[in-house]
């Protein structure tokens, strides 16, 4: 079955209260779109539609950053879902496979659930999903079911005592085939009180029609919707949940789970160690066996095993951690590939740089990678000792077995086995620390006897 | 009306297993006794009489800090509550409005039910507080009401069982005329087993005089007391709650609302972005638009829109960030003014400085604002470039578009456009790191060998 | 009586699925076999074997470096809890007290428990423990009491409706003379569907051969089990809950107590605030009055009275801060010794390392204690003031009174009231920023076009 995914993504979500298109905010560093679009990827679709509207061109940005592919189509007035779902009729006119229609404020739809659906679809024309709510709301409308026919959907408002008991309740999402769907919405109309086009008619419609509808069953959390920032955060706290006990169970230690966040693509390989208080931002992977000290952070970076990260570490985006390194206390790296054994323990900021296996760069060690108008690479041999507050000015190269002193600044390429030294001779002055101080009491006395 | 608020603040707590006194435990940073001030100074109080007892000259100074109009009585013993509000009797011996009694251990008390109290005073002589209370517990006293007339204030020992059955309770506060009030308080007597004076006497009192007595409701939350370290952390986590809470509402987005702690004034815009494990000390306002990334600790300063803070940074008293400014990781500010658009990213101290628009402060920078006996300024002007490892050596000021070289320690004045340096020369010394490698080896083998 | 423990810690625990054993995970940064040794160790045992099995060295090296006295025997293969308790047979063939056994996975005993089974053996020859359980379990059996003598264990799959019913559930721990347990082990046989033998069964052996058997009661949290990850963080978790509320009780200030990760061994005196998020390794112990600010991590120190720590510091193993002494952002200390009254403000590494009283130690400090080969101490006297960015080549001291100068290298020893200085002279060269700009600005748009 071919399959073309439409995901509506034209709300402007006023109570978000922000500038920032509803489906852009991020659930676990990923923007809601995202996640549904992920979904609905598992199912390998042969087109992806995205309904824009509210921020249209951030969301085409971000839609089109994840899936190149994707198109995009604007709602220009957001008169309902059906007319929202029409929009994507262009993209998809020489299309006639199955189209799957998701919500971009829906993040947590399981792709096993899009599935059942495409599966329901061999029996049904029609497939809706619902889930069976826990509370009794009237917002959302009732699926009143014939054993696996869907008779219609009913409103809370419309329906009667018997039916407002029934807990089966539409989700919203579809199956259908594309020319069956676009027929069923053309025939949608808008004569309600809002003057909104409703999707869920078309439920009515093909019945009328004579064709089969039926509705299969999630689990309420996969439907969970997004409407405020508190849902946001709730969502946020959801997913960390679910994430933080899926690593457990494949073996990782999480000390203080409640206190390490988990980007949407995290990976982390088994018996590593999770101290508390870590973040994870996107693009991390962790291998086996390693260590993740307390505070640490870390974003679009590779640890291997072995690898002692923190406390305090922060891993930018393109730092490659080899087997066993050490990645110490207020240590920044940012494209930096750390070889076997090397050691970066304390307060040092290793940018662009590669840093070779066995080296140790001590405390205080700055790559100046930024002249002020361009960046530069800094590249350190193997066995190298950089000695504390060394600042190495890019562009520049230390070589295997070299050695800088401690405060060397080094401007230009260190040779093999040689010794960099930059540095002013150390003069002791007898007495001149107590004169000073005397001196500068003096001064504070005048100042304050002035004021 | 005229008011004046009488707290109660003598007691030691001594539950709370301390030397400091019991109101000057905080509560998100605040003083309790300082969130109970706030609450009534809401009502534009004429006066405010805090009454002091154990720890008086530290109850005092907090008091006057926070108002410095507060007048401060001191009850030298604690002969019950009714004793305690006789010791505002001659700071308010001139007053003849309504005197509002606090307690400087209810912190949460809602500015709003004290103006209910104010807005009953107008049909009764007496406004007694009370709180549906959710677990009958028998401390509290039953308030025992006939319509809107308060009858009387039983204790629970005292009490029928129908009346141990009530659930309104009697939280302590109350309002009443000054002179009403301490002519009622004279009546109080202490013949009863803990020979205590209480001010809950004086609703009987009162009823005995044909003055008219009413209670009104407030929520349980706003009465809750602290007696113990754990009712502190408790009341803490209670605030913290709400507080997050109400940042969402103004479309704050926090990633990990449990892991933000906010202090009783923090202030943030909508559509700012506050990641996992952020510190917000008190004064703190952060405008819309800014991002305080993970690990961030912030105290005495203002974030304008679009400035980007952490991770791992450090904002102390006085930090001024204009938009568009960035303060990177394990980076210290304090009395700073941080012009638009410049950045210090990268382990800094910038103390007593001013750094201008489109400036760039470089990894390992310290402005040296402290000689060892008095502090100094640093000033750096527009588009200037600080190399890595500068050493700012205050007062000292650099020009406009001015740079110095990495490692350079400046210790007079740079100009506009000049480029400042102070730097030994490097000089490679080839094959000697290899030598000095094995004589350190050499001799660590001997150290080793005559251990 | 004198007392041996057996503690049983051969077992693979597959669902942890991990490398290392299971008894070796930690809770609260201590291996669960040692918090169960700790818990023995109160009743001063003559003995403490550890029957160890699955990664048995590695078992067996945490037992004797928590107890160097711990006798480790092997269970080759794991054939049930009474061939387990044989292994211990030869170690204890010269012993006539009693026993007790122990789980290497049951971490959470209270020692006065294991008093009381000891109390119970002056009636009873076999001491069983047992809990009532709280949602009846079929994997427990149950214990089948006639007033106080223990009649049978019953497992769940051979229990009669009635005795599934009872709640009182076997927790696996006994006591019992050494000589009768070994010959009541002997008799167990393994004549069932797992082939193992059972220590459950001398129950029913005992009362068979006269002797008289009881079970006493403990808390379920007692016999709380670890089986998965999830179990280990949730144990953590109860143990974290746990001393947090101790310490609270105890009159310390936890501000977000949830927040504050503490070892086992943590110790916290009265009237000391500790800040969001802090994290306590082992062997910390801090004295009334201090002040830990967030963010912060410490391990092994020592932490004296009115001393400030952090935010963001890090004391690792060997620091000694005497009274009011201050350690503050972006510092690591690690051996070192800070006497009363000294400061260590910003980034700084101070490692192997003594500091006087009164002492000032500027930003950017660094104690240069590695040469690549050997560690060195640096020894700073009283009333130093170390200027900022300071680089201490070890071996080295600084005397009284003396004073360096900011960006200093010291490499020769200061004395008393000298001050050290090793500075490049500063050079401004006009014009030459603005020039320096140009170049690199062209040199920039030249690559672009080029590419």
């Amino acid at each position: 079955m071919t399959i073309a995914l439409v995901i509506l993504a034209a709300g402007k979500g006023t109570r978000m209260n922000s500038d920032t298109p509803k489906v852009l905010h991020p659930i676990a560093q990923t923007a809601m779109l995202v996640h549904a679009m992920r979904a609905g990827a598992v199912l390998s679709p042969e087109r992806t539609v995205i309904v824009t509207g509210h921020g249209s061109e951030e969301v085409a940005k971000a839609a089109t950053s994840e899936d190149e592919a994707a198109q995009i189509v604007v709602q220009e007035e957001q008169l309902g879902t059906a007319h929202a779902v029409a929009q994507a009729r262009d993209a998809l006119a020489d299309f006639d496979g199955d189209v799957i229609v998701l919500y971009g404020d829906t993040p947590f739809i399981d792709p096993r659930t899009l599935e059942r659906m495409i599966e329901a679809r061999a029996s049904f024309d029609l497939v809706m999903l619902g889930f069976d709510i826990a509370e009794v709301q009237p917002r959302y409308g009732r699926l009143i079911m014939d054993g696996e026919k869907l008779v219609e959907i009913v409103e809370y408002k419309d329906a009667t005592e018997e039916q407002r008991a029934i807990r089966f309740t539409n989700s919203g999402l579809l199956a259908c085939n594309a020319k069956v769907l676009f027929e069923l919405i053309d025939a949608v109309g808008n004569d309600n009180a809002s003057g909104e086009y409703y999707l869920t008619e078309i439920v009515a419609l093909a019945n009328a029609r004579g064709l089969s509808a039926t509705a299969i069953k999630c689990d309420e959390a996969e439907t969970l919707g997004v409407d405020s920032r508190a849902d946001l955060a709730a969502a946020d706290a959801e997913f960390q949940t679910r994430a933080r006990n899926e690593l457990l169970a494949l073996g990782v230690t999480l000390m203080a789970p409640e206190t390490v966040y988990l980007s949407a693509d995290t990976i982390v390989g088994r018996d590593t160690v999770i101290e508390p208080n870590v973040v994870f931002g996107p693009g991390v992977t962790v291998e086996s066996g390693a260590t993740i000290r307390a505070f640490s952070h870390l974003e679009g970076c590779h640890v291997s095993r072995g690898a002692i990260v923190g406390p305090y570490a922060r891993l930018r985006a393109g730092t490659e951690l080899a087997e066993n390194t050490r990645i110490g206390n207020f240590v920044e790296t940012k494209n930096a590939q750390i070889a076997e054994g090397a050691k970066v323990n304390h307060l040092s900021y290793v940018g662009d740089a590669s840093v070779g296996a066995s080296t140790n760069i001590g405390a205080g060690t700055i790559t100046c990678n930024y002249d002020g108008v361009m960046k530069h690479q800094t590249t350190i041999g193997e066995n190298v000792f950089i000695g504390s507050n060394t600042m190495l000015v890019a562009p520049v190269s230390v070589g295997d077995g070299a050695m800088t002193a401690t405060g060397t600044v080094v401007t230009r390429d260190v040779e093999p086995d040689a010794l960099a030294v930059a540095r002013a001779k150390q003069d002791n002055k007898p007495g001149y620390a107590r004169k000073l101080f005397e001196m500068l009491k003096a001064k504070k006395a005048r100042r304050n006897k002035g004021a």
